[in-house]
């Protein structure tokens, strides 16, 4: 009788390449700003946006429109729209997995664990990504926090999802790349944790880093540790 | 000496293929709406958003959650999701010219004309369309009313295009396929007119029908307006 049932998972940095794309797809785009004629230079230009994003969200929509303003250019529509269409087909064209995403999902498919992904952000944009991806088949239940009314590491958006599989946190595992948001939110309420070092953020918040169960650095390890929970009887293992 | 020096044209319907590209977009959303689980037939949900575009307007951002909510569907960002990018990818990969207006602006640049737009809508919208189709080196100004706080047919558009030109109103050929706004707009304004009978618009307001000068069904037609209009002393033409 195998131990652990469900395994959930991160949506950004953790399936999704989400950091290396919005890195491109915001440097295509104030190239083709400058491009189209924005008086200004690449690295002047980039950074200004990088702090923008940082102070403003990632999901905030005036990005270019504050980045002309910032810049004290006069306002041109030509270039904002120069920024969008080069960021949008970035982001449509480049969109990837992280490398063995599909792979091990696969497997797990195949083994018979009930999967599910546990994500913070817009409802609308994180479908996105999974139905471009096409991942969507691949999960019994998707939880979005935006949509849920809650973001992780509050524990009503793990008990959510535990409760939509009927499964007890013990019977589940947390597989992310945020210590705070998806490790120690998912230890919390008494889940299994795998902190995925992967993308810009892994080195955030380390003094979480106790609430890791096991760490892995691809994905595909996933599987490891797996067999490692439910191939015997042992309790405790030690992160790293 | 030449009496028209500067040609303008409308954007949508009139350089670009937008009422057609719309009507393939919203399809292609509707399609794959349905193709994710939304369980409502084609007909009900392409009718209910044909009438809520006409209630909202096309710039409104959220016809697809709308659409859900007038069909008392549960709200689901899945399928909202799934509209979105069908739409999306319909808008990039199926925008197209208008037949012909590639030609016609390059042989209009070739004998010396001065060109410009004056469009309402959307600045960023507008000028994502003019980008993407690579058609603005052909003009020297873009006039985008919402950019300029005042729509067409007032006025003040057509003259702060004139004055972008430097040119009095005689001098000026409007070219549009909206009686209304481009044709009754630019003639009050005092510029020769050219009423491009082309996509789903074309029958619209047709009491304004008089204040056409030339009327054309396919836009290389304004190359025999130009010419008669220049080759010759004649003041009045019929239109038809």
């Amino acid at each position: 009788m195998r131990r652990i049932k469900v395994i959930f998972f991160d949506l950004d940095d953790t399936l999704v390449d989400t950091s290396k794309l919005a890195e491109v797809a915001r440097k295509n785009a104030i190239e083709n700003m400058i491009r189209h004629g924005m008086p200004v230079d690449f690295d002047t230009a980039y950074n200004e946006l990088l702090e923008l994003i940082k102070e403003y969200g990632s999901n905030f929509p005036y990005h270019f429109d504050y980045l002309l303003r910032r810049l004290d250019l006069e306002y041109n529509p030509k270039w904002v729209a120069a920024g969008v269409i080069a960021y949008h087909n970035t982001k449509f064209t480049y969109l990837r997995e992280v490398p063995g995403a599909r792979k091990t999902l696969l497997r797990l498919k195949k083994e018979g664990y009930m999967t599910g992904i546990i994500t913070d952000g817009n409802p609308i944009k994180q479908w996105e990504k999974i139905l471009r991806l096409e991942l969507d088949d691949f999960f019994e239940h998707v939880m979005i926090s935006d949509f849920e009314g809650v973001k992780k590491p509050h524990p009503k958006i793990f008990k959510k999802a535990l409760k939509a599989f009927n499964v007890k946190p013990e019977e589940a595992i947390m597989v992310g790349d945020r210590l705070y948001s998806d490790i120690y939110g998912a230890k919390n309420v008494g889940m299994k944790t795998v902190w995925f070092k992967y993308g810009k953020y892994a080195e955030l918040d380390l003094e979480y880093k106790e609430y890791a169960d096991y760490v892995i650095t691809e994905l595909p390890q996933l599987l490891e540790v797996l067999e490692r929970e439910n191939g015997s009887d042992k309790e405790v293992h030690s992160s790293g």
